[in-house]
């Protein structure tokens, strides 16, 4: 049975999604509702899976209104001390009963849910914890030197740090192989990550940016290799040219910044690049419901994108899928060319330096990774193929016009005739990536 | 940086590829042996990874000698009583070192891993079990009633079962949507699976072959959808047509075996099936490395197939790549047509017979599932694109011919020519398939 | 600049497409209309290219009224004897004014056309004639022995013969390099066709069904590659194994119907198969503007499908494009395996006849080429990759439920989700094919 | 039947090929050779099909030694006078004699080929000119004024002038829908282009490279449309946003090179951007046996390649693969973002000047188009599908590296890995475009 898309709809909406579109409102008892106004997340253990549930309760005087965040929908509360029941009907006869005790910042209780179309009941345990969705006066650098490094994008790893928006993080990576800045391993290789960050004030529905405000080399040597994945080969080429994907070694520079091949072949005696360091992986925490996913993956969730403009100064936007969105980010490249068609850039360790913002905007629908620059806005496709990639891409970046600088779908149409360009990040993993982008001089000449 | 196919050289080569194909061997010193000799299971705690080594001693006498499985080339032994070193050394100068004791049926020790390439050496603590390798003299029909399932393919669950070579398995599992025969839900939708069973003497390198010997319904009922996926529309069609997603349910006759939808719309008053019960997932666990896979995915561990032709009486061969294999089956569907179109088929619980059998045999290079039945050998390709798909499953077929039939590529250009038949088996996630198949008696007309 | 699709658009709307929606509606001055009324095709010689345009004129009394064929909207006409003005009128300010003089059967004058778009007024000869709607009374046998051949769909070749509907035509063809029964050159080979058949009463918008009555056999030989097409190889394989396309013979036993090779290699030497003749071209000429298209490739108009199942008893819908639809046939094949993985099939030349029939249905949309036999319907699609020739030939088969069976979109899904299966005909030329398949037994329980 | 790639093996090689490989040389009669040494084009009338076969002779004292073009086995050449038997065996036993009457620069005989896999033997008349290669003493600058233009890249079309290596040629483009600079329609639409030009000296075999040595805005309009092509669209997209492929009219400001729409939507008042003049299509006659192939469409011959670097400065590199090559050039966009989102770019009649060289080196093998600039060093993927574009043009990028820069498979990896650029050139025809590029700078760091 398929997943993702259709995935939402069987497997959850048959006992899940009435809850985000309650219907109907009523009022609640007389009750002292001190301490309970506010925004709380409620977390279902849903048969051993935690369903968040974020809930604002607003007082009315005497008696509490209730809303999922990011649903305009009253919900019906019953009121007793701090004991409350919350009641949400969907219109094919589902039903959703949450009872429990709140306490000041701290609940627990039962969940009662009836699937209409599934004729099942369901009773599961929830707790929830009153959320902080105040920034602190003032903005800090954090440093964080890691200790474990992490192989997948999961939604149950203790995350390594809260960081707040506005605040300054200091960190480093180890490389995809997973040696560190001395050269000495740490873990697995597979692209193993720093984090996840929990960010507060983020909840499902938001929109997470991530802006890399410094990224440096910090050691003098990165590893690749001299094969090119199958998807840049004709039957023709890989017929008559043997392919190994034997690994190579290069020296980089780090006063220069300069990289060059440690041992380099006859033609190579000169060859030196400057290095353009980036970031391979940037992502959250994945869906509920969805396994950890591997390091070397990407998706709407960002992930492994290998896209060489994500680099100093470039900012990704990410939805958030869980509460704290649970940042992960490493793979770090000294140098890369478009698609990555050697498997491994020049793989290395770094030191980065980033900020996040938190956009609380239920108009923005991302349906993939953004990424902006000084010089660009750019939309990510992720997929199967670059045909595929190329559609989300296009698609992407025309949603992002429409809502930011209200174009109509005519309008894009003619943005894009005249302007749109592409690039190829990434042919080396299981999705590849092709991305969209208008500049923003271009941006510049339409009236919003 | 790239994941798997690249992925086994960057990641792994540099830090472990040393151990699969060791070079030398030397003589060990004289010792008492007795108890040693056999297969053992060495699992590596490789920075948390649960890296698995399959290794057999020999008796020479005097003397222990060693081999790891699937690899003839005799490793350094040395050995003090009970107290074991074993040296595996690799052309590029990387080189291994186990130092362990050895009592009857366990072993424990460290590892000391030098990789030349990166340049580092790293020491990490390993145990053993020796292998039971022989079957019970007679089978078994085994009855397995679950009570947890899964929801990914995973290397570190805990088995729900010990299963022996030619023992009957005789079990059940949940709907697609995690409801019970029923009609109870017992777990989160989303595939979940029963499992893992671990196969007694399979290791990594072998070929499972798992053969449902019966497929039966158990519940009066399947849900699926009224929509069409995006890979089955054409824009033109997608603008003119309004597609839902909508949940249908059908009633399933388990005394004829006959679906009907329970509340037809108007033209399908009548409309009345032939139920041809299938399994949507029969899947391993995956390589080393790996995260946990998701069980609407797929690719060579099996997985996800939806493939309508893993009936009663088909075989699933799927490569071995933990020790036990660990085989989950479930994702029952009463009937689809091909493609799984809908994104539900008709998803129902079902009871389930299998076998299992475990195929050493080194030259066979099984790079994707392939099925049998009595009509046909098929070869399932799993790609993100029907085109990548179609020509996995093209070369898997002929890599087949190739090794059981012992043809030449000319010869095979020349069956496929006359006699290769495609289906789509999938298209419903993320991995499409297409499955390549030669009909058993074309097969007979070839000379062995 | 972009072709087809939005070449209708941009190409033609700017000059042509007026005609096509013409709006008003005036009347005529009283005149003699006798022997104009009814079904003329005016063929306007638009800067040397032919543009067709049906025209009905009808007798009301004194006046005349006239249509586009396939358009209800009346023209203006003003008659003075047998001069003849007709003036369309577009909401774009485009207008288009035919002048000339109309005898008994044959007309022919100037046409002035303002393209309010381009801003631009062109001014070209036409040539009309009264169209033969009406078929003989009784059917018959025709027997054609061609003696050229066709290796392009072309709209500018003068038929071979013009042909009735319901007719039976007995005719040969020459195998795909161009040899005939008797294994003598009559042509450059790359699929010479026979034909091209003028069909009596086909007109743009038309749909013609071509039935194939009887198809045999009328050489001992076939040949046929030893090579697989790129499409079908893995990188892997490929570099595994080399491939070449060297020749290989094949015997037909025409009295047994079974095929071998002429000298078998090793494994082959009791390699027979039963033959299952089949056209691999069956196509109509192009659209107007269109260049003659190789008879290699294939379209909306049919062409080199290479699909098995377009054999004996098969009838293959195609649209008409152009007055006459100019039917091409040939490219034979003795036996062919999906896909047509060799490059060639057992090419050899054949016996065929067939039968036509016109369809005169403006409601029916054929986007590409149907087939149906005695056990299904079945739509082809035909693109440059798998995925979209695969989203062509389902949306396409959903239009013929629609149409046919007067299905919604989700009783098609429930159909389709059901029972739909897939063949992938073709991967050995431009275009691959994937054919959509539902078969009569489940059409025979919907309710029409 | 398959066509190309196969096709050349299997229709061409069993009648054909022979001739291009030809085996012995034997020594010829005594006679006076004087005026037949040097290069003919022998033109053989094969089933109305040209077929070129270029010869040298070589005047060897009293007798004559000949070759075929680009093949260094010497030809059985057996002379009389002026009468010359010309003789060619094939390994396979296939055989081919011309036999004619050679005047000073003409030539006229008939040809026996004997196929030996089709067992068949066929004679046809040919004819041949000694060929011009030595170019005038001084180039000149030539003003061509088209009044014909073409639909179709045809071998058969004649030349609407002869051009020499190192000539600069000035002529015109009329736009993509047949108008010329005054707005005045002179042919239908569809990509009409100026040619072609039949390049003395080439051969095929040879590459021809086009330079544009200027390309000016002739007319102050351009018109493109306001959709986007399906292959932008995903599903989601396309069922949420009506597009309608309406055209619009935009104004060149031809002394400031400033584009703005006509009548600009509410958002885009103030949208004017700097014109970037490219010709659309560039392409050359298609190889011997194909259809003229309409010029929306692009291949290894170059045509209709979108791609908007195409620019003032630009060669393009193609395979010559007829005698004169016949250049044909046009579709000039006054701007165009990458991929032609809407079908049409701004499209505008243009004034072009372009020169011509002919690179005769048979160790290039050129497969798809190439093009340079004073940047970058692009080769360009034409394909049905992206992921095929990417595969063409990577591989073919690695070719050009290979021969011109003497890099081996692993230096070209490393060169990608760390230097590759991608462009998506076109999405808007039936191939779609990607070019994979090296930048100069990067070239420079090579030591050849």
């Amino acid at each position: 049975m398929k997943t993702f898309r259709v995935y939402v709809f069987i497997l959850l909406l048959f006992s899940l999604l009435q809850y985000i579109n309650p219907l109907q409102a009523q009022q609640s008892q007389k009750a002292s509702s001190a301490g309970i106004e506010g925004e709380w997340l409620i977390t279902v253990d849903y048969f051993n899976n935690p369903l968040e549930q974020p809930v604002i309760f607003i007082n009315k005087g005497s008696t509490l209104s209730a809303q999922f965040v990011g649903d305009t929908t009253t919900l019906t509360v019953m009121q007793k001390g701090n004991s409350l029941k919350i009641v949400s009907n969907q219109s094919d006869g589902s039903k959703t009963e949450y009872d429990g005790i709140f306490q000041s910042s701290e609940a627990s209780g039962t969940v009662m849910m009836y699937d209409a179309f599934m004729k099942d009941t369901s009773i599961n345990h929830w707790k929830a914890v009153k959320l902080k969705m105040t920034a602190p006066a003032s903005n800090h650098l954090v440093n964080f030197i890691p200790t474990s490094f992490e192989r997948g994008f999961s939604a149950t790893v203790v995350p390594v740090l809260h960081i707040w928006p506005g605040d300054t993080i200091h960190t480093e990576s180890v490389d995809a192989g997973g040696m560190d800045k001395n050269g000495k391993r740490r873990v697995l290789g597979g692209n193993p990550l720093t984090g996840p960050f929990y960010v507060e004030t983020a909840l499902p529905g938001d929109v997470l940016a991530v802006t890399i405000t410094h990224l440096q080399l910090n050691r003098s040597w990165a590893f690749s290799t001299q094969g090119i994945v199958d998807r840049g080969l004709t039957i023709d080429y890989a017929q008559n040219h043997k392919i190994s994907f034997d690994g190579v070694r290069w020296n980089l520079d780090m006063q220069k910044g300069m990289a060059s091949p440690e041992k380099p072949h006859e033609h190579m005696k000169n060859y030196s690049l400057p290095v353009k360091p980036m970031l391979g992986c940037v992502g959250v925490a994945p869906w509920f419901g969805s396994q950890p996913i591997g390091t070397g993956d990407s998706g709407p969730f960002g992930g492994n994108m290998d896209f060489n403009n994500i680099t100093e100064g470039a900012t990704v936007y990410l939805p958030v899928l869980r509460a704290g969105a649970l940042l992960y980010l490493g793979d770090a490249h000294a140098l890369q060319g478009d698609g990555e068609l050697t498997g491994g850039a020049l793989e290395t360790s770094m030191d980065i330096q980033f900020k996040v913002k938190v956009i609380k905007d239920t108009s923005i629908h991302i349906g993939g990774p953004r990424v902006e620059n000084a010089e660009s806005i750019m939309a990510v496709g992720l997929s199967g193929s670059l045909d595929d990639a190329f559609k989300e891409a296009t698609s992407e970046l025309a949603k992002w016009l429409q809502h930011d600088y209200k174009l109509s779908p005519e309008e894009i149409a003619q943005v894009f005739g005249t302007a749109i360009e592409y690039n190829i990040s990434e042919v080396a993993d299981r999705n590849v990536g092709v991305v969209a982008r208008i500049r923003k001089s271009i941006l510049a000449g339409l009236n919003k």
